[in-house]
């Protein structure tokens, strides 16, 4: 894999903005060299080397081995956490509501950045101490959170009475494994967004009751009643064909 | 984590059984550890002290770092790929029922071994040559015949027209992510047929169409009364709120 990157020359009155772009571009690419060739293993002279810019450049962006880690703890572990966590406190919505809301803000944050997500995934062994405690103290905590969602439902008659942790851990993993597959240029030109949705629908499909399936009054009896017809057509056919007896 | 094993005198008329059991967790167990430390960085030597075992009884069950890798790809990848073309192949099954099979499939090997499974994963960008092309030629086989067992079934009206690609990933992510989160010890007992029951049935809602869902003979249309009754319940309950004006 080649990358090749121009780094815009620093001007006066570039925006923030665009310096922010090209911070989290470099970002992605370095994490995405790191998770490929190992991060113990790989120096900042070869991520310079291999996306074509000077060392000086990349130190300037990633700020270094270490910092890189931090970053990936606080952009991704810590503010994933934080995200599930206001949205399990969100009294407005139902917990389906909820559930859907949490997949989508996952599912966005790892489509958005799936290099770090891999390479965070890869160091976990690697952190330092206090760093790897903070990892650990936010990944439950996100844990903790999606679990209070799933239970809430589950309670509401939303979603099926199942092993709460397996349903937490099976949205996750829908969730997560986007950072391995999601490539929009491999993907037909699928968007970040797109892709959210999709798990989303997925996960909520995986975990309703038949009740959280049909539509809580956004798309109204009308929806719920072509489903029905749907099943008792399915049922006719099934009785038709000897599945009765 | 420091783990300690006992490793039986060799004696005329071992099993080869459990020789085989012993030989498996050995090579689980050292997976965990080069995991953990990460492969690189982690020596033979460093796995045996972690084990309590001599270097020499080490080499004698996992044989080196790189016949370690071969194992995993042989052990994993290649069989899963296997696995999955018979079950795809298979005519007596129905294609809801080949998904079934499928993920019980998958899951019941990534249970069995979740560090090993961890390890491949993080040892990718480590792959002497020949063993990356076999591991990737592996995936892509997999991949494959789980998105024919998903085309089928939406050809067969049992799963929902999704995008197949992004339905085959949400499989393959609740499935692969076992291996982050299933330890039977924290799981308050969960078996390993009990986690792969479980995904084969998110799976399965996950993307079935209502009619899917519907029992296909197995359970018999009684089942799919109940299954519309509550659905006509929660309609009744939804139209007399108001949801439906």
């Amino acid at each position: 894999m080649r990358m090749v990157m121009t780094i815009p020359p620093k001007r006066q009155g570039q925006s923030n903005a665009r310096r922010e772009l090209v911070s989290q571009e470099i970002l992605e690419k370095s994490s995405a060299l790191f998770a490929e060739r190992g991060f113990a293993n790989t120096s900042l002279q070869d991520v310079a080397q291999a996306l074509e810019i000077s060392r000086t450049s990349l130190y300037h962006y990633i700020g270094g081995k270490e910092p890189l880690l931090a970053e990936l703890v606080h952009g991704l572990t810590r503010e994933t956490a934080d995200g599930l966590e206001k949205i399990a406190a969100n009294e407005a919505l139902d917990p389906l509501e909820r559930l859907e809301a949490a997949v989508l803000d996952m599912t966005t944050r790892i489509a958005n950045k799936p290099s770090r997500f891999r390479l965070l995934l890869l160091s976990e062994g690697s952190l330092p101490p206090a760093l790897a405690d903070e990892h650990r103290t936010a990944r439950k905590r996100a844990l903790q959170y999606l679990r209070s969602i799933i239970r809430a439902g589950m309670e509401a008659g939303q979603l099926r009475a199942l092993d709460e942790n397996v349903a937490a851990f099976s949205v996750l993993g829908m969730c997560n494994w986007v950072a391995w597959w999601y490539q929009p240029e491999r993907n037909g030109g699928l968007r970040v967004e797109q892709v959210a949705a999709y798990i989303a629908d997925l996960a909520i499909a995986s975990l309703s009751t038949s009740a959280g399936r049909l539509p809580t009054g956004k798309l109204g009896p009308q929806h719920a009643i072509e489903i029905l017809r749907k099943d008792l057509d399915y049922l006719e056919r099934s009785l038709k064909g000897g599945n009765g007896s």
